[in-house]
């Protein structure tokens, strides 16, 4: 177990996710389940490509690796939950979170990496926020996976903080958090025709 | 320790790499080691790719993942190896080899994934036969890190064959094998401007 990252999830989003998500979300759990596995993978392609894009920074590397091995464990702990909870794979349309975020994405480095690792601290700390407040309203085995895995998402977004801080080359990176975390806010509580694992407020 | 494959190297490379390789490889060993970085992080990607393809079919993601998680492991023992023995990194061209064997992939399923499957067990088997040959010839750390990776890769090799025959659906597989394999076999023995950890016989 790593050390407790030092910016705890509540001082990184700026709003919280609201009660009617937890109380879709626990109805639709099958649903939940299988976008959960797709966001594993995107959470392990995201970073190999960080890996390809920054390959000149070992120490940023190495670490990402092993945060996408841990993706991809977590990608294989889903999918054996779907076996034991009846939970089959059907094909889903990604939601309109990843796409907003990319579009907070500068195009010019350093400015571009800061920002990709800034996202990647928010998207970690929405997934811990989520993963701990359905951890007690979920069935097992679900109920208890999920609790386990806010701890590392704890830890990824500590992870993604800690590299961003060290590569913010003079840049106020906490501001920049902040201007990042409205738009993240807004995705994550505004209504939203869908519902995915980090979808708005679902509104049907 | 996984059970040893039952089709052996020798039986599905069908040429051996030239003496000559092996010896710019030990005298380029700095070149070397980071074109295998590079080959880690691709065969990490290769299988995601197939992770998110083929997203139906869980026993297969599944396997999938856990050999790339090893491949990303593979990947920090790399960089920890360059950092003991001082190779810089570098950027490098790929080889023409993946490019060579994409070449043979068919476009329509199933046997578009049949094809994929192949084409990594021969690129397992070519990285087993060449790490153990190099084994040998090369200064610590690198000899015995070589030495340990080709059994991985006669691991991984075994795998993707089983794989391939699970979903051959009919289709003679080995003799499909057969055909890539007399590509492999060119794409690594022939000729090559270029010195890669899967290019043919350099010629400078």
């Amino acid at each position: 177990m790593n050390a407790i990252p030092d910016v705890q999830a509540p001082r990184v989003l700026l709003a919280a996710t609201p009660t009617r998500w937890f109380d879709v979300a626990v109805d639709r759990w099958r649903e939940l389940l299988v976008d959960h596995a797709n966001c594993e993978k995107k959470a392990a392609s995201t970073a190999l490509s960080l890996i390809f894009t920054y390959a000149h920074d070992a120490a940023l590397t190495d670490r990402i690796s092993r945060l996408a091995r841990e993706e991809l464990r977590h990608f294989e702990q889903v999918q054996k939950v779907m076996r034991e909870m009846g939970a089959p794979w059907v094909r889903l349309s990604p939601s309109r979170y990843a796409e907003g975020l990319r579009r907070c994405l500068r195009t010019h480095e350093p400015q571009r990496l800061l920002d990709l690792l800034l996202c990647g601290a928010l998207i970690e700390a929405r997934s811990c926020e989520r993963f701990e407040g359905l951890a007690p309203r979920l069935r097992q085995p679900m109920g208890s996976f999920y609790g386990g895995l806010a701890q590392s998402e704890a830890r990824h977004q500590g992870l993604y903080l800690r590299l961003a801080e060290q590569r913010a080359e003079g840049e106020d990176w906490k501001e920049r958090l902040r201007v990042i975390g409205e738009v993240e806010a807004d995705l994550a509580t505004s209504p939203d025709a869908q519902f995915r694992f980090h979808s708005g407020c679902p509104t049907n």
